[in-house]
């Protein structure tokens, strides 16, 4: 497998492999000569910082991404300014781990008003900016897919995430582009070409009819209607050159063992990235 | 019932009550105090456009729409054809009932490229305008919510439907906004009003979550996220004051008796819209 063609791209989302704890994942990518690595925060606690750290080290592994800080908007101020201060401890993980990138999922509203929920997302942004910078870290806003803006995020469009990235107006802050989150999306050329060297992140998967489950729905690249050659395409003339991760919520895979999954999504990103 | 406040802007989307055949829908609204119905195609077809019609009138009752038109991307430039074909009878069905506008849902691209699709999207209401202008018959393009954009729509946005009726530039297209579509849109309120006279309808239901069914995950008005009163003030500011289409698709509510769901969808739409 470590000679697969263009593996020196491929990143391992470690949510692809569920079934995996992090000391097991981070195995798991030196076993499939995968270098690259986006860890999650639950996987990471679970494990501990200083652990995962000399463990990433050991294995020569690189970190694409930590995910993920966000979830800005909240009902009360004290709440936001809780939510503010994990985003600090994000950032504190994400450095300490020599990752460059944390993941802004930025959240829902907490009632009705989106526009007030974006306010919130944009101060909250704003409230980390000087300390990510301090710390090195950027920060990639992932627009979601319009079908998580009552749960998970109201930033829905990389229009929206290009706006809040560029009133923002630092170089610390960029966009994340997530195939399945934005595929559909009638302006996606020109949003990815605007967002230009404020890409942070490309990740893919794929979307395939019918979606059983909207968290779990994702499919493997290659089973679903998304263009992804293209949307790679996009990407790379927007200027962005750094790994891709799998990103694929899916119970089938869930079910299979860590390797048979490595092995399929290794195959798939040769194949249809 | 009938005396409910506001009924008069309320229309049964007859997909509400699945349960009921076309003249148990007419019956029902006339028994409820109902002056307003949206027919679906399958439903009249099922009864007969004579029967139907005359059905119709002698229970006083008029239509907002017939649904639906559309679906003209198509793999090749014959089926293609024949989806403007299916378009014009169903302009003609229009006509013959008295509904001033067919509803158009725009359909998914044949493979992966959506530019093209969307392109045949244009070409196909193109087509069709001059018998709709004919006819009498109104074309509102209904944008989908993105997570239809596989399967059924590849118009996702208010902007893309505005951007299509503008180019078309002829009073005889136009837009409808129905609000599980289009509620988590960051540019709602410039869109709503950008649409201004050219707004056909306006369908109302609730988002709520977790979604469990893709295409019946719709909630009855106050159950769920959408602040339908603050949009149906943007549709009205707009210069909307047609009938209030109910479209919601729901296993819970086609459970029920059609005059349970009747005095159901009534109650939440003074409530709530």
């Amino acid at each position: 497998m470590s000679g697969a063609p263009g593996i020196e791209r491929f990143s391992l989302n470690q949510i692809t492999t569920e079934q995996w704890t992090l000391p097991e994942a981070i195995e798991g990518c030196a076993r499939h000569g995968v270098g690259w690595l986006a860890v999650w925060r639950h996987k990471l606690h679970e494990y501990g910082l200083k652990e995962a750290k000399e463990h990433i080290r050991d294995a020569g592994l690189s970190l694409s991404s930590l995910c993920r800080g966000g979830m800005f908007p909240a009902a009360s101020q004290q709440e936001r300014l809780q939510r503010i201060e994990d985003n600090r401890r994000a950032i504190d993980e994400a450095a300490e781990l020599g990752a460059n990138v944390l993941v802004l999922v930025c959240g829902p509203a907490a009632g009705k008003d989106l526009v007030e929920a974006r306010k919130h997302v944009q101060a909250g942004i704003e409230a980390i900016v000087p300390y990510a910078e301090q710390c090195g870290i950027k920060l990639g806003i992932e627009p979601l897919h319009p079908m998580y803006a009552a749960d998970r995020s109201v930033i829905n469009t990389l229009r929206q995430a290009n706006d809040v990235a560029e009133t923002i107006g630092t170089n610390q802050v960029g966009v994340i582009v997530d195939a399945f989150h934005v595929w559909w999306d009638p302006e996606l050329d020109q949003q990815i070409e605007r967002a230009g060297q404020h890409i942070l992140g490309f990740h893919v998967s794929d979307w395939n009819v019918p979606i059983t489950d909207m968290f779990k729905g994702r499919s493997l690249m290659g089973d679903g209607v998304i263009d992804l050659k293209n949307m790679r395409r996009l990407v790379e003339q927007a200027g962005y050159k750094g790994p891709i991760e799998v990103e694929i919520m899916n119970q089938s895979l869930w079910n299979l063992s860590g390797d048979e999954a490595m092995a399929k999504i290794i195959e798939r990103f040769d194949a249809h990235v």
